[in-house]
């Protein structure tokens, strides 16, 4: 059975509703990177302002396309979104990408466009992502719908609420040459949940380990559900804010989001198996780990270093940290 | 009034006793260092096999020289080492690096070596840095002696008890364009202590912070009482091993020090205005820091990101580490 999100990152057609050539728009820089990322479907270009854009032919609606849709990215002003949305789901969409900020995070305003969106796409069947947010990638697929550099096919997961979060775990990525399988930018996450992508990243081949940051958790029991079932088969590395005040009303401002209890939020990833951890770099260690060595058995650890020093550091740190670093036969 | 360790830092000629151009050899890669890394005093090469060296007049003992020497380094056979510092406490010297290892870290033969070499040293009024140590570098005095690349003159001062953790503060320092004032590997610290050292950097207007790398601690009183009044005027970071059984075990066998109970060391730190870390990359974080910023005035920290996303996770951790984030008027 194919999962429901399957058809988010492998469609067979896109189409980009508010494509643009203008430099540096949050629109330009996605088609952009949609179409030099090496995506090999269909890509419609919507924009009733031109005939065409990057060469090539630029509809005035999704509705004019003359083909079914997979999948649509959204980076149009609030108010043309509903109807945006009815074209898409009209056309096939079984995925709306909505990267416009100005809604729900916002106001009342937004949040009834929120509602009406919402409503539209779960009765055409069709998977909402954002709004809010930076956009999507897909390793197998090539598809970059998040307006960043090319990224490399490989066995990392991220799934966060924050666009810079994204920016950071990606140039690590470069850095240390490693690649992904699947970037999420959840934004207001009105339509599909946390849980629902670690839901779909267990079963995909390949995803190896999943990387998260969250700033709320709305869904917390759902979350703890399915992690506990995934980690057991791949690891969950969750970067969670609100640890301290500073940081519960840094997130508040950021995505609206309100922080739960901490010692609650440590109990219950704790027994969902899921490893938390404090900041990026930290993240990306972990996951890199984990991608590139096999499980460990138990706690003992051997070093090997070419100084008595780095040896002397290494092993007091595992020790410390609750690894055991025992005494080799001689 | 000149600090008694002036000159090992600033001497006006030095003798490589035991120079050497076979190439990787401990030997060869100081003589190198020394001769390329800039330093504009008298360098004599004394090994009785060559008439040259590097393109240099060699001499057979440093008693041919006919000058007096400030600094002798020695990385010669241990059973030729008390009659070299004899020589070079008779030419004058005021300070002796012996590189060579093999002495009391490895048994009662050494220790005689080390106890002969110290009384010669002692009465001729010179100091002894080692043995088993990897060198020293003057920023100031252009002198390197570590046998590495060349290091830039900057405000950081290292102490350590290990080549490696050197090593990799160096390659640390050049990575971010930092410079270095004085490195100083204290290998078994027969003569000089780490106390004696950090005394001397702290009135070296060239020295904005101390790092040290310690296994053992064999004089801690004379050590927290110096660095409880040098704190107040410059930090000092310290990197302990010996948290856990592991990294003790390790320390014994790498330099023989005895790990004194964790707890202790931690409250004689503090007490001394000491800050402690636990890696190399913290350490040089920390002072780097130290070195580029102004001290604070208290614990309010404003964060400023171009993401939401980063301003979160800062917050959040500086909290968590007893900072505190203002709301600020808005």
């Amino acid at each position: 059975m194919i999962h429901p999100l399957h058809t988010l990152f492998h469609p067979k057609s896109i189409a980009v509703i508010g494509a643009s050539e203008v430099p540096g728009k949050a629109a330009e820089r996605r088609t952009r990177s949609l179409i030099q990322g090496g995506y090999e479907g269909q890509i419609y270009l919507i924009n009733p302002k031109r005939d065409r854009l990057f060469d090539r032919k630029a509809y005035p609606s999704v509705l004019d396309i003359g083909n079914a849709i997979d999948l649509a990215m959204i980076v149009i002003a609030p108010k043309f979104i509903p109807q945006a949305v009815a074209d898409s789901v009209k056309m096939g969409a079984k995925g709306i990408v909505i990267i416009t900020a100005g809604l729900g995070e916002t106001g009342e305003d937004g949040k009834k466009i929120e509602a009406e969106v919402l409503k539209i796409a779960d009765e055409g069947g069709a998977k909402i992502i954002g709004p809010n947010c930076s956009g999507l990638f897909s390793g197998s697929a090539r598809m970059n719908l998040l307006g960043i550099p090319p990224i490399k096919k490989g066995p990392l997961a991220i799934i966060a609420q924050s666009g810079n979060i994204i920016d950071s775990l990606t140039h690590y990525a470069e850095m240390r040459g490693m690649g992904l399988s699947a970037i999420i930018s959840v934004g207001n996450a009105i339509g599909v949940k946390f849980h629902e992508y670690i839901e779909y990243l267990s079963q995909d081949d390949d995803t190896k380990v999943i990387m998260m940051y969250m700033e709320g958790i709305n869904e917390g029991s759902q979350l703890v559900q399915v992690a506990r079932r995934v980690s057991t088969k791949k690891p969950i590395i969750i970067l969670k804010v609100g640890r301290s005040k500073a940081g519960m009303r840094a997130a508040a401002s950021h995505t609206g989001s309100l922080a739960a209890d901490d010692a609650i939020v440590n109990a219950a990833f704790k027994q969902a198996g899921i490893i938390r951890v404090s900041n990026v770099d930290e993240m990306f260690d972990v996951a890199t780990c984990f991608a590139n060595l096999p499980l460990p058995k138990g706690k003992n650890v051997a070093i090997l270093s070419e100084g008595g020093g780095d040896n002397s550091v290494a092993a007091d740190n595992a020790e410390v940290q609750g690894l055991e670093v025992p005494v080799l036969p001689s």
